[in-house]
């Protein structure tokens, strides 16, 4: 051991041996999802219960918004000038940032602040503790992260992330801070500012005991894969350098089909 | 329409609405796995049967090799600056390339020469294709790509990923290619050149169906959550700029512990 | 000394000390200029002569674009997301590559290959190289890169890195090699296609003794302080996440002025 | 002019002209340098005087540091995956952060901060003013900036810096609050913490007016041909994958030279 020795919790290294987080890789091969693993190597454990299939879910919810988000726009760019595909991923990457993506940890940090009065004894019930965060941020002129989208409003997948969250018996303190805050917005402002997919993950993540540290970390894992079907998308279909419209643009995939019944 | 007008076939985007190549997004949230949505993306149709559990295993097969590999020394090295999560996972993608999971790539490629061979009559049975294709590298002085490991002279995920494409049923063309190269490999050059990971993914992912060009794509999916594991771990646990030995490094994670019962 | 000991030709480092390629970086302070050590450390040598300030002049001449390159339009969608500088220009680099500073590279390789032709007597004369190139390019169906241009058609760029190569006496075998195949292009598909300032670039370049492996190194340090003040002035003047339109953008900087004459 | 109509102040582009800060790109060929350029797209304005020189001493100073700094081992380890010059060199740019080229920008801030006493009469002298930033950082257990350096006692780069700064007239007032903190920190602590290149830098380009947003910025453009020149090195003399140690290398260029008289 030289000066530089150091350590790592992650995963063991030795010949024909891995070890994750003490788990050995082959055993979790075909045991544990992709979902379970990202959990494993960000929290440390293996999701309980059916708390892999709420990270699944999470991840589902937010692997493509079609060719409107700058991360794929950067991507798009990049890959139009020929670069390779590690080098258009990573254009898209650095374009998930405080305001692509940023929300879930934004909104982390609110529902924590809000749970942290209720546990503080600052506030007696979720609506008292919602009222008073909702006031301090009206006050400061600040918006709500996680609250009111451009475009959906009314956004089918935080329905479906709140009902999964129901049945895998997720959790549902953060959920109710959420729902508290969208009832506080309406009632303060007027305005319907209806919790938005961002915001529905923060609360889920909140439940299932992620670090804010993680949510952007979630949204880049997720969108890759939308990443990557832009850039190959691009790179095959299209002129090199095209100049690449940000709105001007439309969908001609397959129409809306039902699910298999095998799935 | 102005003139820059241009299509896409990935995702419909619509107020309340995502269409992923036809089905409705919140709808496939709980009901297809983030590997399922990986194939929509990359080969535009759900996998059937098992196929998205193969997916999800392959996924999981690759999702962190300890701090031996350039891509996570390079988002290692790169935070340890004070780089923001997003600079950092971009870093250790722009390791992923040619000689750092390209060999998925590199021998996907190999298994379609030796396939094609059988196919259009070049040779009458998997031994004598493989055993012409074997011949053809050495003479070349090239090395299969796929075949051999620096450390792991069994590894445990090549035999996991065979056993896991027998029991869901995945196909085994391209499977018996990459065993027959492997026995011509020993024959020819009287050297153990095991199916390594990479050599097993490739097989999976031509028997799945998919394009070569995806392969890296698939590396680079499966790794983010191990990129971002060790990004964080550097982030939290190590002095800034600090200098990170790429060799005297140890595992002192959990000790090696059963799979939980109720996985 | 350990098994992984190393050596580098660049930079020495020790203790009040650095000497790049030999020389102490403190005296080369104030008596270089930046492209007589951008010569240095990718050839090995400080340029003679005028040399160095023919390099300034080559760096100087794609120092920016306006807003129409891909590379400042990620560089700018990056940033819009609230992406630190670094991620920016990072995703502006990224999209400098095969078709967008690329035909520098491609162009010197051609310049290089019709002086073969003379050098090794395939030739006997520069028109009659030109006349074989252009020949086997329009046989080819290939377009020569460095010909021709989407906006200019008489750059004002490439008559004056000419005129200042010969006042600089940097050479003229290559720059008469460009002129030559652009007389062919002529006479041969009756279109003009005029040298543009990539062509123009890799002819000085060629001539000045620079690998073609380092062209695309001379456009991303040129071109960095352009990607920088774009970078810059998205952040400070434009909303973030604005969809940003690669055509419908104006200049409206100082109108045309002249050179201080004490410059 | 549709919705998206937007107007930029740098670089306006028309058929056969390029103007940038409204004077044409191909009259700043030959005239200006390198430095200027940085300094008009920057600033908006051309440096006045020797102020082009001193830029472009700034720009030397920082060009190359050998094989220790994270961005050069970042960007050889990319490369030596194979990933192409691109992507090495965005991964070395994604290591220039807050910890490896900030304190630049960290140490301009103190130097307004200081300065700002000045002006605003909250100090009578420099020296006052000194000692009051002193004390205040020391009372917060915070290091200054721009001060000390791991491996230089006494920076050649630091001493050349202020002494072109003198002989160019490039300004006095934030070089000597860099030598009054400098003289404070010695008085309060006992030690020894000679200003560094980052500080020397961070007071020149605080004389020459630029913003401190725009100080990482000059350490990306300066380094740039550094990191080129590893990454070609890297790529063309050692093996791929190779295990980077990032202490154990040695310089084996050329033994220390004098400048050639015809500089």
């Amino acid at each position: 051991m030289g000066d530089l020795h150091w350590k790592t919790k992650i995963t063991g290294v030795a010949p024909n041996s891995l070890l994750v987080r003490g788990y050995r890789l082959d055993e979790l091969m075909g045991r544990a999802s992709f979902g379970g693993l990202v959990c494993l190597l960000l929290k440390g454990e293996l999701p309980s219960g059916n708390h892999g299939k709420m990270i699944e879910a999470v991840l589902v919810s937010c692997v493509d918004h079609g060719a409107t988000p700058p991360s794929t726009l950067a991507a798009r760019t990049a890959v139009s000038t020929g670069t390779p595909l590690n080098a258009a991923v990573a254009a898209g990457i650095l374009a998930i940032s405080r305001f692509h993506g940023g929300a879930i940890e934004d909104c982390m940090k609110i529902l924590h602040e809000t749970g942290a009065l209720i546990k503080d004894g600052g506030a007696s019930s979720v609506r008292e503790a919602a009222e008073i965060i909702v006031k301090k941020y009206r006050e400061q002129g600040k918006r709500l992260p996680g609250f009111g989208h451009r475009l959906h409003t009314d956004d089918p997948r935080t329905a479906k992330l709140f009902q999964l969250a129901e049945s895998y018996q997720v959790g549902e303190m953060y959920i109710s801070i959420a729902k508290a805050l969208q009832e506080q917005l309406l009632a303060r402002s007027g305005k319907k500012l209806p919790i938005n997919v961002d915001g529905a993950i923060a609360a889920v993540l909140c439940e299932l005991g992620f670090d804010p540290e993680c949510a952007n970390a979630f949204f880049m894992i997720a969108r890759l894969p939308g990443l990557v079907a832009h850039i190959l998308e691009e790179r095959n279909c299209q002129q090199p350098m095209r100049r690449i419209d940000p709105v001007d643009h439309q969908y001609d995939g397959p129409e809306q089909r039902p699910l298999p019944e095998d799935l």
